[in-house]
């Protein structure tokens, strides 16, 4: 499968890089937003493309094409503004949909957050993060991509496990930044996984039983 | 018609709860939120209710109950930060549709912003806010309601002139907030304009002429 990574330069999304980069199955293009960064990845022998999710819609359906998947790992971060919230992990998030609908790009996966569905389960201090999350999944689900949404838990830089549990509804627990990026690729080409969302936090399957046991 | 106006003490909605209040054909329940503001419109002669954006569907429900119409008119304002962007001009907006569907109310005016269904026409300074204005927009479209969603240019607080101009694309310009609440109760009533969209700014046909014309 040709993957399109958007937010590869994020901490998820540089595992999820070098993981697809080694997959006999795969080959992966990563979306960075700097020259620096597209250097870095070349001398990794990574394929890489410039381009920014505040652009145009046009330009991600540039930057996206040839692939028949995209991943969603991209996230303004706790260091910016609520403005890059907006911007970013909701504007953002839903060019880089129409850009794989206008593509014809059917294979669309979100990394989200835990329990960004339920309301009523979003922490106070990071609410506003939750509301963008919320409502890029909403847009997510009401498309007719084959979509699966990762809501992963508090994201750790511990080694992965590859040991984890999944769930429609999982109580706030943590999960290592290397375990959502194996789970990630775990779902990519997992039919079982079409249209659907669930939480991710760490747990006691192998990833692939856990998703299995979807 | 029960008119409930979300945003009644903002700066249209105060024109806009006084024009209801002296309609014949309406009656007004305006959403405040704070005890002193529902204790101003009860000086008015008003009925109000103290109900927060930031809380629950279920508590704007209680709020909104025994209306056959919603108005939405509330913003977080340029002095509060980004997070309320979040909280209120989407999440808040988006609520409140929720609660008009669960109460079956049919009719909803969303009071929007010039061109926020087209990206490339956004102002770089107020970005993040149409952002939120724009998907806010874009579930009031997906819903099953009567809706009407008014995009008005640069709001100034000049004497109404009941002179408008109505299309779906306008070039930004600028129109007085009374000359909006005259809008909104021309519109509210009026089926021709269930499930449209438009822009509005000042210009040169009376209110009724123009709705008429779109």
């Amino acid at each position: 499968m040709n993957v399109f990574v958007v937010g590869a330069n994020g901490q998820i999304g540089q595992h999820l890089v070098h993981l697809l980069a080694i997959h006999p199955e795969h080959h992966v293009k990563a979306m960075v937003r700097t020259e620096e960064q597209l250097e870095k990845l070349k001398k990794s022998g990574i394929e890489g493309v410039v381009a920014n999710l505040e652009g145009t819609v046009d330009e991600l359906v540039e930057a996206a094409k040839g692939c028949d998947a995209i991943v969603f790992t991209a996230g303004s971060g706790g260091s910016t503004g609520h403005d890059k919230t907006l911007l970013v992990d909701l504007d953002g998030a839903v060019k880089t949909l129409e850009a794989a609908e206008k593509l014809g790009v059917e294979r669309f996966v979100m990394v989200s957050a835990i329990q960004a569905h339920h309301r009523e389960n979003w922490s106070e201090a990071i609410k506003p993060y939750f509301v963008a999350k919320h409502y890029a999944d909403r847009f997510v689900e009401a498309s007719s991509l084959n979509y699966s949404i990762i809501r992963p838990g508090g994201l750790t830089n511990e080694s992965g496990t590859g040991q984890i549990t999944v769930a429609e509804n999982l109580t706030r627990n943590t999960i290592p930044r290397e375990d959502v990026a194996s789970t990630i690729v775990q779902v990519l080409t997992d039919r079982h996984t079409y249209r659907r969302s669930f939480d991710l936090v760490s747990g006691d399957q192998s990833i692939e039983e856990a998703i299995k046991s979807l």
